[in-house]
């Protein structure tokens, strides 16, 4: 089985799968390639660095530095995972992703998240140009007009019912929907532009179907000054339109009487959807409706409408056209550069090389950023719904397990919480995010360094603690009792990577969405599957159907529970006896 | 080697060890074992629930369902687990857990979390009453203290250096002394009588040392009406430390010039610590200051004055009377029940198989509540920190890998983010939390089930679409295309258990938190570790001081680089040229 240009299809049938798998044995069983020798090779760490600088523009003087030498690989290794790169044709689909080929196979769309971000008055060059001329023009039909919209509720020209302003947003809508802006909308909280911006207004996040959160979302709103934001492609998703029909609800209960249904769905509530006719049968205006493409993944969708929205409506337009170039310059990256300085290929192929050949199934990402404590969720979602698949593109059963565990909180936290597993447990390959300047920066006289030096010196320390461990004669150097040392020894030899940026501003978040997402879709490319589907969401949506018919009819007819296995009957029965 | 009553010390010697190998094999090569087979078994799958009910006090009528059903277990397998349970003398070192024995060997100190919940006037009876009547004397004659200072804060009678009432409460630690306090707290936001009694007040967290949480935490709120509660055992944490130094600075700048330092700190900071010079030093008074003891681990901290103190002055005394009542409802539970009915004795257990046996690292929580969003983090750090050791209690080296990665959201969140791989990626044992009634219910006319109920249904269909999964049969007969069909297979056969309770309210915060604290304990009790100690974060801090000397001595005396790994050395370099 080959690909059309010849280079076998799957990664698993070319040469350098045999010579991967050699090389992690070795990794594993010879003590001259722990990684407290291989950092002391400056060549070779002074080569595992790749970075990407702004000249000009809205992140002009930014950089971006991303160090690999703390993982366990060599020279040699490399030249291996750009090999089985080459081989599994990553250059080639990377090009057909971009030039809007159906790349998503199973549901022949195109893949065009990139096309997004591409600035206005700058379509797409080259012979790809012509075919996604229209998805630029209609990226930024939908811009223009969430700019336009933007200004008019902040500007107090769009008003609510009553006639007040509106300042309160409540985006109603899960997964890709949710996790993405709410990522994002943290990540901006503190920065300077952003927060002046934002000043007298808020913005939250309705995901869940559980009544609790509906009830802390709202409760304490007032619904004049609000506007309530619903996110769905197909405007059928369940939790989403349950939570909306329960917004419109609270909205119509506290302002209907007096300006009427009509008036107050009008006013109080748009859409970011693709389904017109639903979002009419809801109540929404058309002139309110936001729309997006079946070339959007649902995780890949912050970019369009679903984050510029809300976002713009919180931070203003001008901030997230920042956003928007940032996430651009990230793009044109990882469309231009060499592989081998090519920042998310790099950490693409490193994931690869973790997971599927040293036998690492899960990752930690440890941003030294509190203003990114909603990142790992989202790069959990964009990784995890990606790459967690069992067969190829073709449908052939996967001989290997793709996909990753991504997990991770923001240090200094998690340094109280799960390192401990890290260094002395498990090995759990990490990324380290960390920035040069602070958004609140803060400095006393008495303290010996400010508080974001503090700060970065954890993400500078952690990672070599992680690489070089500490050994049982540096123990005994120390002087620790004979029967502590055991416990005070540290094996090192843990792979991680750096990346260092210039300050979190709403570029550098735009920026590290891109090469977050990107990673994902090299590795997904090097294993041979969709990245963008995600038929595993079905199975457990059919069988909650059922549930709910099930809970349907027994607390309405009293039916009894039947058609379940004997242990979820047996829950179902003492769920319903024992609540209503 | 073996233990002083005879039996192997390790569990890795045992022949329990063995036979349960060779039933992991089992498991992995037997089609007959597929847990879609094994839960059409009625008989089996009624014998794999245990549950908990409460007859009298403040959880009276409530009850707990844990159901472990679709664990890839046959009988045989769980009495391999009892047997492996009593060879490495589980039952003895729970009963030593619980009469104060020093079962932190490494640090030489009993471990009696569950003496926190002890309730007042029931002092500990039995051999062991005597030894830890002091303990139980110590306990209460804090929680009365506290008791006090709550009702003297929430009623006005200690008001700040201004006059006015304290109604917000900023409770400064980092990792026990927070993540489990913010799960508490987060949890009973909703929760009727908790959401009355803290109306009006605010209690948020700072834990990062970052000063972008500082900013967020405190630059809202008003110093006049605002307590600052310190939380460090030894008031040493360098985080807490430059955090509550911060305060301070806010506190002062804020009311420092009328009031004068002694009295605005007297009023507004107050400590949970066990160093009492270094808090008076601090300027807190030792009266403000509220103990805790050497035999309460940091991660097992939140029924101490760590938690009920910030949560008192929140929520009320009486509403953590409630919760420390749930949780010794818990530690009865564990303590008396016999090892087949024992819910933390099966969960840690099937803990064991699922990690050491069956070779599943990673496992997930996955509340179906809304409340419970900070729970997985709160346990991520219990059990990671405690179990993600590589030596056993006597320094040997463990010859498998100890601990687990635990991660989770919210559902139904999750299932729009990492499902998707625990559906067709990687097998992630779950367990699934769900309540009978809502804290917040909604019902409304024209919906087939209420808010409520379509949450529940997803929390009862997720275990089956795991456990039974989805044939290439099946999506023949449901005409699905042939080239789809093997993107819609679901090979099923991946583990869950499933825990019903009543409802969430401060009781059962309590129990399920003593509930997944001693699942911790047994697991590493059978792995034969320490799983109160916490050697593995001291490497990092103490090249953490390195990092922060050079930055000292780099800003203020251009001092070059030096000491450092390359790769280190050019990332601290362009770190200090690129900011300040």
């Amino acid at each position: 089985m080959s690909s059309p240009d010849g280079a076998p299809l799957f990664a698993w049938q070319t040469p350098s799968w045999v010579s991967l798998s050699t090389a992690a044995s070795q990794f594993h069983s010879d003590p001259s390639l722990h990684l407290r020798r291989l950092t002391s090779d400056a060549t070779r760490c002074g080569a595992m660095q790749a970075s990407l600088s702004v000249a000009s523009g809205p992140g002009a003087g930014s950089s971006l530095v991303y160090d690999y030498s703390r993982q366990q690989v060599l020279p040699a290794t490399l030249e291996q995972l750009f090999d089985l790169a080459e081989a599994t044709g990553l250059s080639r689909k990377v090009a057909s992703m971009r030039a809007g080929d159906p790349v998503n196979g199973t549901e022949g769309r195109a893949v065009l998240h990139h096309a997004l971000r591409q600035p206005k008055g700058e379509p797409p060059k080259g012979p790809e140009g012509g075919r996604l001329g229209k998805a630029h023009e209609d990226v930024h039909a939908v811009l223009d007009r969430i700019e336009a919209f933007a200004a008019e509720v902040r500007g107090g020209g769009h008003r609510g019912a009553t006639g007040e302003s509106i300042v309160n947003y409540v985006a109603v809508g899960i997964g890709g929907s949710q996790l993405g802006p709410e990522f994002v909308n943290e990540a901006l909280r503190a920065d300077a532009e952003a927060a002046a911006a934002a000043k007298g207004r808020t913005l939250r996040f309705l995901a869940n179907v559980d009544p609790v959160d509906v009830h802390l979302s709202l409760s304490d709103l007032d619904p004049a000054r609000t506007m309530v934001i619903v996110i769905s492609k197909t405007f059928t998703t369940a939790e989403t339109m349950l939570n909306a029909r329960t917004a419109k609800r609270w909205l119509l209960d506290g302002l209907g009487k007096g300006a009427g249904e009509a008036a107050v769905v009008g006013k109080h509530m748009v859409a970011v959807s693709t389904a017109l006719e639903k979002t009419s049968a809801f109540g929404i205006k058309p002139e309110n409706v936001f729309g997006f493409w079946d070339w959007v993944g649902g995780r890949y969708s912050v970019s369009s409408a679903v984050g510029v929205l809300p976002l713009s409506l919180l931070y203003s337009y001008p901030v997230m056209q920042k956003f928007l170039a940032g996430a651009h310059d990230a793009d044109r990256h990882f469309f231009e550069k060499p592989l081998r300085q090519n920042i998310p290929v790099l950490m693409g192929l490193l994931g690869v090389w973790n997971s599927t050949f040293m036998g690492y199934a899960t990752r930690a990402l440890l941003p030294y950023s509190q203003a990114l404590k909603r990142f790992p969720a989202h790069i959990q979602q964009v990784d995890m719904e990606s790459n967690g698949k069992r067969v190829a593109m073709d449908g052939t059963e996967l001989p290997f397990a793709a996909g990753e565990i991504n997990f991770g909180e923001p240090g200094t936290n998690g340094q109280h919480s799960f390192y401990q597993l890290m260094h002395q447990g498990r090995v759990v390959p990490a990324d380290f995010i960390g920035f040069c300047n602070s958004q609140a920066p803060m400095e006393f006289a008495g303290e010996r360094v400010s508080n974001h030096d503090e700060l970065m010196a954890n993400f500078f320390a952690q990672p070599d603690a992680l690489a070089l461990g500490k050994t049982l004669a540096d123990c005994e150097s120390e002087g620790i009792p004979e029967a502590l040392r055991p416990h005070k020894v540290f094996s090192g030899n843990r792979p991680s990577s750096s990346l260092l940026m210039t300050r979190l501003d709403a570029f550098a978040v735009g920026q590290l969405l891109a090469i977050y997402e990107h990673r994902t879709a090299v590795q997904g490319f090097v294993w041979g599957i969709n990245s963008f589907d995600q038929w595993g969401v079905e199975l457990g949506k059919a069988l909650a159907g059922n549930v709910r018919n099930q809970l349907e009819m027994s607390r309405k007819n009293k039916a009894t529970v039947a058609g379940f296995s004997s242990s979820t009957s047996s829950l179902l029965e003492h769920y319903l006896a024992s609540g209503k």
